[in-house]
């Protein structure tokens, strides 16, 4: 291995000079450092990265926290993979690597462990939920400083970096979708309640029903809840079909539902798109494919990642304020909301 | 900041003593350890890992380098996000973290430097191509000691860790089962020639094909070759349709190409599932909701990214030894693979 020593030596500087040029700290005459930088070429020297971070305290490292659910798999689901493809790229872009943490949902996250051990400048924040301990957390990191961002996930009253989109205007678009097709009776089934997202589906949702005349009473007898999996939107199936006289088109908030509920319909020889409208949400990359291809809402999943890894990175580096953005979501038509296949 | 001297001073040692404590390093009476873990808790003191990785020469990152192809959203290709499921549930439970790396392909890949400057212990290398620069660069990380291994991908001729999966097996398979539905005229779709992948593909359908007699002049009119992408798929479309009389069936390498060319050969009006039988490779989420369903080859791509952390994390950990592990693979037959949906 190549010392400092010996770079210092062919360089015709001090060991301390060859530190500062590769720690990039102090002034510096342009031709010293050039010295310098050719002689660590000459000798293939490689600074150690660690006490270079050490010494600049940067680890050069973006987080990304994830929750981890066993059995689950994370990087398949739609709305993970896109978040992480945009941050991705832009951490690349950027020079910075991507260290990702896996917190199970039943331990405490340890947030700022990882701040304070330095093995992260700032860090994404996926899958957090509005729970007293994590409201707690966040704004602890938010007390000592640290840069964070959340992605699709608000936290009312509170100004964290945020990059959420607009499922409340998405929702409502969904919905008067379907009335535009003459549906009346549209059920709604939502998420889990814990997350912003859940929310202001619903209130895009109710938003459009109210339009139309429906009442609190009515709502609630449209209303159905699942957790985000497929599983959950087919065991939903069942009850459904049971009303199926009184219920003419159902708006899910998100397209694994939607495809459980359909699958879980069709068993029961209830077919979306003939006999029922169906309306997903995420516009995920199976909504074409599905039988019949599922009219769903577009949310800018790679555009809010690679955008909080921007802003965060531009904030780490410097520049001031905070930020909270909300991108736009669009209504994608496909044949599942429609009642007959034939119309 | 709570500094090292003021735990010493509190639990009555050196700070000598309280570095030890937490790099783990020396012999330590149980009792002065304990004394200065209380100390250290009384004040909310918390060492600074990059100093503690500096003296233990361990990042507790796993790293995992990952192709970056602008445009492309990895993370929502069935082939890495499974992989990448697998490493992160292995990680979690050990206690690791997962650092990602981007390698553009037009630029050398910096393997090496990442060893050095001690960002990772172990690392797992995704997407590798059989090119001889990329051969000479493992080469060197092997001379130098670093623990590395490869996941679906061979080096033919190396003693490299790996995990790959029963290509050729799967690939024979698959068009065995062609073969019993009664097809002769099989056409084969492969990918790009520098994953060993394709080798092994192309290695199982010759080995099918030469057991009813085909010989090397048949196999190369049958041979088409796409890049696994399902716009590749998608334009060999209509060279395929134009070929109808002579081909009853089709065996692509991956299912996104599968899918790209049934979308193109149903535009042609040339139906899978009922004109032609195809069968894809990878059992990717999409293939259960494809229309028809596709008929395809499942690999454990999560089961050989969890086994790959598990082995190189056991490597860091001492165990002596490499491994090169090939698990196995196995058709699903679903309509895709019949002329006729109605037989």
């Amino acid at each position: 291995m190549v010392t400092r020593k010996e770079v210092a030596e062919l360089a015709g500087v001090s060991e301390a000079t060859v530190s500062r040029v590769f720690n990039g700290v102090g002034p510096m005459k342009a031709q010293t450092k050039q010295r310098v930088q050719e002689a660590a070429q000459a000798l293939n020297y490689h600074p150690n990265a660690i006490a270079q971070s050490f010494a600049r305290r940067k680890s050069g490292n973006l987080g990304v926290v994830l929750p981890y659910v066993p059995k689950v798999h994370l990087f398949s689901t739609y709305y993970f993979s896109e978040v992480l493809s945009g941050i991705g790229a832009k951490v690349k872009e950027k020079g910075y690597d991507l260290l990702l943490s896996f917190r199970s949902l039943d331990e405490e996250s340890d947030y700022i462990e990882r701040f304070r051990s330095q093995k992260v400048d700032a860090c994404i924040i996926l899958g957090a939920s509005d729970t007293p301990s994590e409201r707690a957390q966040l704004k602890r990191l938010e007390a000592e400083g640290h840069s964070f961002c959340l992605v699709n996930q608000h936290f009312a009253g509170e100004s964290f970096n945020e990059i959420d989109a607009d499922h409340i205007g998405g929702s409502y678009q969904a919905v008067k979708h379907l009335m535009e097709k003459g549906y009346r009776q549209i059920a709604f089934v939502n998420g889990s309640a814990q997350f912003s997202n859940s929310a202001d589906r619903y209130e895009g949702y109710t938003r459009a029903m109210r339009e139309v005349g429906k009442d609190s009473e009515e709502l609630h007898k449209l209303y159905y809840e699942g957790n985000y999996s497929r599983t959950s939107g087919y065991r939903m199936a069942a009850s459904l079909y049971a009303r199926r006289h009184e219920i003419d088109a159902i708006f899910a908030a998100n397209d694994r539902m939607a495809i459980g509920l359909m699958q879980g319909l069709r068993e029961l020889g209830w077919e979306a798109g003939r006999d029922v409208a169906v309306v997903g949400y995420d516009d995920s990359d199976v909504a074409r494919v599905t039988d019949p291809p599922l009219t769903s809402v577009a949310v800018p999943f790679y555009e809010m990642g690679s955008l909080a890894a921007e802003r965060l990175l531009a904030q780490v580096a410097g520049e001031p304020g905070g930020f909270q953005v909300k991108l736009d979501t669009e209504l994608v038509v496909r044949q599942s909301s429609s009642r007959s296949a034939m119309e």
